[in-house]
């Protein structure tokens, strides 16, 4: 297989990761298709991780939940391996980032449990085919994301700050763009805030996002709009100090076989 | 506090039952609150139920998670108490029933976690004032509650068939009953199948539902609906021989604090 710069279908792009020919975000690729956020505990931290998720379904919408030990996804992408299918990975131990990976299989275990969490790069293809263009897109880049001081729901071990997107949109389109993404449930819905940054202990002043991603940079007459998302267990493992866990790089996300259209369903 | 027979306010009913004042079905309660079916469980085993839960939302729609140990309520009903706010609780040991009890005062440990289901007595209230009127509370009653030939998806040590209510509606009521209970996602949302019983394993030869309510009894020019029940976790029970597990009496639900206007909102 020879490396391309741009993939249209999920099972090639994950063949191109597991053979180290794709390391880049996901940003962009295999439009059409539902993109996921990974997390990745122990056994013993799963029954508090899956009931964060419960409590705070808007950073968090479970899309899968691996049987404990087994890497192999059945559902929203049949046979594709969590240990080699992503572009990048990151290894937290107590909180903090000791290495980025670019697959799994020194690492895993029979102990471990994989969480796939919707992303919203899935509807910012259906926001530009819709005639709502986006800043990052036209950058080639993925929507900053930034660290607010909303305070998740906690649940045993785990609590810490919501994780947020961020784009600009004109004020006559707020509406239609917060109905369109109300509608992606499972990929954080509709905006968790709208308006002013500092709002959210957002400062626009600071050249680089927290988490990455091309900076908000609101034009005159637009909006600024915020999305959960699910980067949030990063943020929530280093405030809670989890033990071990192993995630996605951000920007860089496992591709689904799951279409939007199917996603909207749910 | 003297005995009703009708309760409006779901305090006061839950202090009824607190106080040995109401042991009968919740079928009818206050109009316009979310019920919820009970499902307790150890902890070693809550892991797998929460993903059981999370992969079966029909039936299983989560409204409330306890944190392990606390028997108390801190969203859906703040203050209440799990152990003795409902009519009727029914305890299993290997997936048989061994007793009905009236609290769980004794049988309470710091090892126990609650789980909160929504009931579709949710929306028989809104069927009703809705102009479309029920067979069953005419006569009193709850819907009849069959067990599917439905299998549900497995989570670790859960399996087993999938528990429905019936309810009929003549043919032209059919799309809006659908489109209404729909709204209620977390209280089963939409059937889950239209017509023939048979199709779904379901004999109505036989005069009493296996779980009680009202036998579906169908007239002339009616359609059977069948709703994914929260008895189902009391089916899963049995077929998975589930060690150790409390719940509600069929029937017998906890009433919420939610409204229904804020459960449509979900």
């Amino acid at each position: 297989m020879t490396a391309a710069s741009h993939y249209d279908d999920p099972k090639t792009l994950r063949a191109a990761c597991r053979q180290g020919q794709w390391r880049n975000s996901t940003s962009g690729q295999c439009s059409g298709y539902v993109q996921a956020n990974l997390a990745i505990l122990p056994r013993d931290l799963a029954f508090d991780f899956l009931l964060f998720c419960n409590r705070n379904p808007r950073p968090c919408p479970v899309l899968e939940v691996t049987d404990p030990g087994d890497p192999m996804l059945r559902e929203i992408a049949p046979g594709a391996d969590l240990r080699t299918d992503l572009p990048a990975y990151r290894v937290f131990r107590d909180g903090e980032i000791i290495e980025e990976r670019t697959d799994l299989l020194d690492v895993w275990s029979e102990d471990l449990v994989g969480f796939l969490l919707g992303c919203s790069y899935t509807f910012d293809a259906v926001l530009d085919s819709s005639g709502f263009p986006q800043a990052h897109h036209a950058e080639g880049r993925e929507p900053g994301i930034y660290v607010s001081n909303i305070a998740c729901k906690p649940a045993g071990r785990f609590k810490g700050p919501m994780v947020v997107t961020a784009r600009a949109f004109s004020g006559d389109k707020v509406t239609e763009v917060v109905v369109l993404t109300s509608r992606f449930r499972k990929t954080h819905g509709g905006p968790v805030y709208v308006g002013d940054p500092s709002a959210l202990g957002i400062d626009l002043a600071i050249p680089e996002p927290e988490y990455g991603g091309f900076p908000l940079q609101p034009e005159a007459g637009q909006v600024p709009l915020f999305w959960a998302c699910g980067v949030t267990p990063q943020a929530v493992a280093r405030a809670s100090r989890v033990p071990f866990m192993i995630t996605h790089k951000p920007g860089h996300m496992f591709v689904s076989d799951l279409t939007v259209d199917e996603v909207i369903r749910d």
